[in-house]
């Protein structure tokens, strides 16, 4: 039987991975898809280097272009990362009639959209289980397993990186940048760790989610993002006490198919599943109108657990060739996206304020809460380790997105109020 | 564009899910789809029946075979449960072509591949996610999702009845009998529970589940089934002691292509995913090679739960006749049966034992696990509240069921030993 032929361009972790599973299982592959699979090229950097995996050095070329343009390559697994050059190769790919299977996020975040049209155009499968959470099949999940469903909300824990600090910082009361640090020489956190902790990653896995999950096409700059540099030991301490674990969450919620997205540190209750997922596992909680609760857990990187969702993905496009059914599945996104209105998004918060220690104080706060009708569910005022300073910790019930900027540009005028030392959103 | 026509089997509680959701979800499933849905025909215990939901009398019958043998009827939606009836009734719905949706566990595990093979044979889709799990779309995940690893292990708390009951047993301290009596009451436990608290619902599904995850017919006779009848307070409070909570867990494992499946009450350690999976709730923790740790969460049962499974399972057949691939899949089983004999099948063990309390009793029965090289984790001795006697608990190191058997074997005509109270299955 003819092998179904493929091309891999990119042979870092991820691309090792997929030379590793494709050969070692190939038995089982064969069970599977009806078709034995062939990685018959591959385009890395530099040709020179040692590799991890044993592979015939007269598949290796050092131009994209060489596996792209063969004739005789089918599916292109596209491993190699970035976005404009890496767009370009996976166009021209699908214009000479190629599957892709891809594992970039950015590039699907950002030009999703584009590519997918393309393909649907050329009869072509793009497939991307892998550019969210790895070895989690929630991709597949939210197209075909809730496809029945109305999905109002999801939650990820979507960035290992993000995770792990987290997790370190609340197990053992150390500092963001002391467990940073750490993280880095492990290897768990890049030499610059802005797109992990700042959030951008987790915003474009939520874009993809989010676009899948509510069937409308929501791009990265819908997504409100905030990251977890600014995150105190002391607003874990304090989150502990009221009986929240501290989370990079991503958010998207959908009513009346009015979309909000965004990506934040989140003070979770610790009865939440989502509060107990730890380290550098991922974790995406899915909200539907008729089967409530869910939650998909597992490895959110890593060689093989990402390797994983690519090679499903191969198998799927090969089953799909030998029915002859590329690029025909039904568009998953058939909604006109609508963006709610910062009047119209709402949720609890967490503050943290350092304020004057003296009679009136806390007056004058609540004063203000009750000017922008956001109604409080509990406070905590107690001294602070500062000089003649107090510290009150308030939790809101649901409040606009609106009125709480309101509350907080009005405390930035407030002379009580020395320092507004954190603000989170809190789920469950 | 012409509707495709449904017939249900069946108006219990999913029928009446399906029927609400396929009613109030009309527009996302044309979206989804990609054609119209219309439930034609309904057949039903009895027509003068109150419902929850409104229909269309013209539409009901007494009559299951009014449903089958109509013409019109593309694809058979059946929830009516049962076995022998519902088998013939679905066996006739294939040779007449119509694809098939199924919710019936006891059915799939049962008659599943004669039901599948069929199905190929005629080129239908036979769909049955709402078998296992109810909202959890674990069956697309072990199809397709891990279609390119070898699962090793799959554990699966699938039965909510009885985690409802060892939840509460292990929050409140209660006894079983007190709690399932009021199980009963709520409407979580039936009148006659035999089927849920003796693990036989759970076998079930594990037995659809194992065939799935390792590609190979897994049959009812080959799960190892006990109960949870058994659990006592005493067993609860000393695994915590332990740090472990008691599950009824069903255990899938293969090493090497040779199986072993169970059900049995397990201490799982709390750091594992699944010991935090409380109540009426289900939860699959599935292990991969390359993947390593997964679990998916969710309700595994109730109206719109199940429902949605059915409908999504409903949307795929939908699609697929758009595309004219139905019945057409690669077979997801094409591995031969090879079965672990109770040498190969080795894990850890808990066991209480109420022994004489008096000098030499511990030597002799360290004895006996020695002679059947068993190694032991932990011993706690301890005073019992009986007259004389004393509690021995006692954790095991991996050992081998054969070796096992033969300890409690030995126990059996050991005079110091009067009561081995409780043996459980320890993980994590």
């Amino acid at each position: 039987m003819k092998p179904v032929k493929v091309g891999l361009l990119g042979l870092g972790t991820v691309g090792t991975g997929v030379v590793r599973i494709v050969e070692g299982h190939q038995a089982d592959l064969f069970g599977q898809a009806g078709s034995p699979i062939s990685i018959e090229k591959i385009a890395v950097k530099n040709m020179a280097k040692l590799r991890n995996v044993a592979i015939d050095a007269g598949k290796l070329t050092e131009d994209p272009w060489d596996v792209i343009n063969d004739p005789e390559i089918d599916v292109i697994v596209e491993v190699m990362g970035g976005i404009d050059q890496t767009k370009a190769y996976i166009l021209e790919a699908i214009a000479r009639g190629k599957h892709v299977v891809t594992a970039n996020k950015d590039l699907m975040a950002l030009h999703g959209p584009e590519i997918l049209a393309a393909a649907r155009e050329n009869r072509c499968d793009v497939l991307y289980e892998a550019s969210v959470a790895g070895g989690i099949p929630i991709i597949r999940t939210l197209i075909e397993g809730f496809s029945s469903d109305r999905i109002t909300k999801i939650m990820g824990i979507v960035n290992g990186t993000t995770n792990y600090i987290l997790t370190k910082m609340s197990r053992e009361g150390a500092s963001y940048h002391d467990v940073l640090k750490e993280a880095q020489e492990l290897g768990y956190a890049e030499a610059d760790p802005t797109s992990d902790v700042e959030g951008l990653d987790a915003a474009r896995k939520m874009t993809i989610l989010a676009t899948l999950g509510f069937r409308a096409n929501v791009a990265l700059e819908d997504v409100s993002v905030k990251g977890i540099s600014s995150v105190g030991k002391d607003d874990i301490a304090f989150g502990k006490r009221l009986g929240y674990e501290i989370k990079l969450l991503g958010i998207a919620e959908s009513q009346d198919d009015f979309i909000s997205v965004s990506v934040q540190p989140t003070l979770v209750k610790n009865s939440h599943p989502i509060a107990a997922v730890n380290g550098v596992f991922n974790a995406v909680y899915v909200y539907g109108e008729a089967v409530g609760e869910t939650m998909f857990y597992g490895p959110g990187a890593g060689e093989l657990p990402t390797a994983t969702s690519v090679v499903a993905d191969l198998v799927t496009v090969v089953k799909n060739l030998k029915l002859g059914v590329n690029g025909m599945q039904a568009a998953s996104v058939f909604k006109e996206k609508k963006l709610k209105t910062d009047a119209q998004i709402s949720y609890k918060n967490f503050l943290r304020l350092h304020v004057e220690d003296r009679a009136g104080v806390l007056a004058k706060i609540t004063q203000v809460f009750a000017e922008y009708e956001v109604s409080l569910e509990s406070v905590i005022q107690q001294p602070s380790t500062e000089h003649s300073e107090a510290e009150i910790i308030v939790i809101t019930h649901n409040a606009s997105k609106a009125a709480m900027n309101g509350v907080l540009q009005a405390f930035e005028s407030l002379d009580v109020i020395r320092n507004v030392k954190s603000v989170y959103r809190v789920e469950g």
